[in-house]
């Protein structure tokens, strides 16, 4: 089958032909990509940033946001059958540790990252199994909601932690409206009845998020954080959630932040700097967010399939690989790009 | 190896010889019985009265409270290991479904129940699965923690639940204190520091409970709930959990129930049977309990690795079944009674 | 000023002259009535119903769903002032038992409930306590919001209740279209993203219920058990809400009840009977459900103003208060009828 | 009356004769003191440090950690007579803001904090709200309570909030076993079956910490994060409570927390600084801590009447406060200085 795979950093990856993956476990799972999306952290395995924390060996295919057709399985899957529309859970996990048997599969000691640290998704197939495949319903393409195996994920698992403590009446900040932050925006619209103000430097993404249900839009031009302390009553916000986490994202952030409330960390990039006095005076809380859980994810499939979550995408052929990573490089993709057979 | 089967209803079980169980499933994990616990509901099995709802082929071997050590494991087991000293949880999970996705494998869409509907452990080995081993600290014997595989395990799983709500200060009645409520209050005072008020008929259960820790013991003789009302200033207990279930119990634990309390049902035999006036306008809880997960049983294993919860055996040699079985009739039986290799 | 009083028992209310109530304690609210909620609940009162559980004197004023304007105020009252537009909680709460300290002022040990067993709303002008007064949006009507202070405020508190546990994907069944049936379906839309599926013997009341929002509607006609488990796979619905509590509701209702589900008892009427058995087989949940809280009403005023939940109403002026009874016993009225000044 | 008076910053306070405070306000309580618990906070109002803060006028007097008999009560107030038992809660709160409705009246938008920034307890007489004051057990001394009001009270909050989501098997570390840390293990022993790993410099402490109850105790001389990783299997703890927040504190705990954990700040002095990285790699939790709230009190109390939280304490004569004050500042005093009538 036809797979790009990454043989060096500091390169190209390279279209080339590799063995067709088979099913060697009972828990195995092979699909057939419908799309694959090109993600940011795809031109940072390039860079070689990953290599060393990965430890994988080169070469090896890489995608790991992926969506397709169920074409084998093992003898011990019950959960999909071949010919399913599945979207694919980034991790393959073990099922056996105790954060697995708690449903934090995302903390499982003994996780697999396909496209990370094995063979992933741009290719005609990939390997995983049976606890990370998701069917998806039938008015869904995959090559529609293949961003939202991670990206989306990850803004719906921060959206939804967010979301449980969110009463009518209160005041969420959405810091961030790029590709994670609309996502997280719909979530939290789907979610709860709090009042949503969403910050973004560029005046474009805040406009788009008063499109899609923001209540109010700020652009951090510098009096950022004094207008959403007016637009709280000098108060601030019950929560907080940081889709950036650099460039001064997380001080602005803690300024806009009321009493008691809770800052949830996504975007990351800078230091949380400070004062523990104004920790525990104000009594506030960071919450870290990593990738959404497998139960996340049914979750999130079942809002695309009620069309509360939408993505913008661009696609292009498997073979245009280079064309989709240079667009992405060059800021020119609205929404995300995604591979398709 | 040995066994003793089911070969019939309203007759005895025989011990016969049948092949010993070997790995077929990489999940597989094959344990060496060091103890199995003999439960009144293997008495029931005997009378037939599981015949319809388990679906049962015989001749097949009864036991569903096992603990021993690894004799053998598949090649996907990665958390426990040949010679490790075990508790077997009750049901084999697929690990597949929602419900075990969430960490509430017991509502396992496809789970088997050895002893019940499979075969179980009255034997020599037991095949079960890695998602079913729970490895025991060196301290703990198999045949002294065997029946807290099932009976303990629901006790845990009840009282563990009540505990979340209870803080200091709150009143907790546990009716029945027998085999499961035993345990209950253990859990309870390990897990909370509220105020324990133990009802039973029996003043030796009652005067037991004491011993073991609850701050008040009441003889069910007909004037228990005035009793409990007395001691709880009038209002009522914040928490009630009832083992017994039958007999009127019910009626006379929501007598003891305070205005936003909650109800635990963990015994059973009668109706709940309350007008929905009185579920509204007290605006009261009624919760169901049933055994505990994977998760729970080990917490419990800490609990008695801790010297927190411990309970009474009689032991017999697995060839002694027959006597076991007809002392536990005969109720002369104090705490739980083992089968030993 | 005038007020509708009660003189007797199973005789019409007059209105009459009485005293203009005054601030007499720092707490102390007065409200020029904009709206007085008419109920079923002053039907019964009418009937002696209340009589001996209230212990009120007469002649006293009826009307426990008010809203107006806030025409004084005592020394102590700070969270509101002269000429606020406000709704008003039913209860008056003493703010100092353990009850009122964890924001669980619904089980008050000493709270009063004007209408009920002191003088109500059906009057120029209500007595009440700055911890019953919420202050609504200028865009709100008092007589277009009143109903929501009782009748609303139950159904809010359920359906929030019952939205803390309801994730994408799970299915939520309402019992009953009605009145509070009505507003639950809509806070459920408004806080979840489950799917609601709306069970009512009324075709009309089905009908409406799928107008704002409901995903499926079922009329009770004899297959409506079986309809809800064909729409949920056969397993039940996660959660059933519960509006109507007679005529073999509950029985209904469980029926349509998945394993590990949750029972919200809202109407009552009948006796919940289900064997123990089946309780804790299932581990199902039966969970009560009184008026919500203070902070509830605060929650349900955020929603109304943002348009999320909409109530319709027939207005009397005060004085017709009698054509409004006659027309709420003969079932005359859609929505709710209120008393305007 | 006699009082202790703050009459500038950088003397000593002085002994005076003022005004016995009368009841003005219906839910005013005076108390007669029996305790009142001399703080490290007390030495930093002499030295200034508060002025600015509290924007309190001089002369007035100290002492926020108070406890003794009601002498009198104001009109309104139900939960407390003359002559009742009762200690202090630190702050006085307006019970109408939505904080105190919810239960979270240390959040209060109009709160006193008498001690600091009005008269408080260095006297005869105090006088707070009815909404402040907890009767205590009749087996309680009010002298030997009163330095749980505040330093007892926030230990109390952070271990009861850290309990909620210890489970059995879980590993708890508590950074300083001094004032605080030492009523925070007593708690953490009442409401967990957590293993408690205690770490602190001074070796005394840590002994006294094995005393109490803690499973281990680590002595801080710079091997110590590896002695926790040791403790925990290599994978940290699921939850540390940071009594201490300074000198490195922060960043040693963080290097003792298990992916997911919860990190609570209680004590202060640096800054949290950790890279937003692994915040979210590691998916943990910072969770801030104040001083509890009025029902977190009556819990501390329940605990202290089971002897389940017991405190050290040195007694001095109101009259020779400056004696105390002297003893603190130079490290003499073991457990709390309390000054009696």
């Amino acid at each position: 089958m036809r797979a790009v795979q990454v043989t060096g950093y500091h390169r190209s990856p390279e279209l080339t032909d590799v063995a067709t993956p088979r099913v060697t476990d009972p828990h195995d799972v092979i699909v057939r990509i419908g799309g694959a999306g090109v993600c940011r952290t795809d031109v940072h395995i390039l860079e070689g940033q990953w290599a060393e924390k990965s430890g994988v060996t080169l070469p090896y295919t890489i995608g790991h946001e992926n969506a397709g057709w169920v074409e084998s399985v093992g003898d011990a899957v019950t959960n999909v059958a071949e010919g399913d529309k599945v979207i694919v859970h980034p991790l393959v996990t073990c099922g056996l540790c105790r954060a697995c048997r708690s449903g934090d599969d995302v903390h499982c000691a003994r996780s697999l990252f396909p496209g990370i640290d094995t063979d992933g998704g741009y290719a005609d197939y990939l390997k995983t199994s049976a606890r990370s495949v998701v069917r998806i319903d039938d008015s869904l393409e995959p090559s529609d909601v293949a961003a939202l195996a991670d990206a989306g994920l990850t803004a719906y698992h921060a959206a939804a932690k967010a979301a449980r403590t969110l009463r009518p009446g209160h005041r969420c900040v959405v810091i961030g409206a790029g590709g994670l932050g609309h996502i997280g925006i719909q979530v939290l619209k789907a979610l709860t009845a709090a009042e949503l103000i969403v910050v973004d430097r560029n005046p474009e993404a805040v406009k788009l998020a008063r499109d899609i249900g923001a209540d109010h839009g700020v652009v951090a031009e510098g009096n950022h954080v004094e207008e959403v302390l007016d637009l709280t009553g000098g108060d601030g916000a019950e929560t907080v959630v940081d889709f950036v986490g650099e460039s001064g994202a997380t001080a602005d952030g803690v300024g806009m932040l009321r009493r008691a409330g809770d800052y949830h960390v996504v975007g990351y990039g800078e230091n949380l700097d400070i004062p523990t006095i104004d920790v525990i005076s104000n009594e506030i809380n960071f919450i870290g967010n990593l990738v959404g859980s497998y139960n996340d994810l049914c979750e999130l499939m079942t809002l695309a399939a009620r069309g509360e979550v939408r993505l913008h995408t661009t696609k292009y052929p498997l073979e245009d690989f280079q064309h989709a990573l240079d667009d992405l490089e060059a800021g020119r993709i609205r929404g995300r790009a995604i591979l398709t057979p």
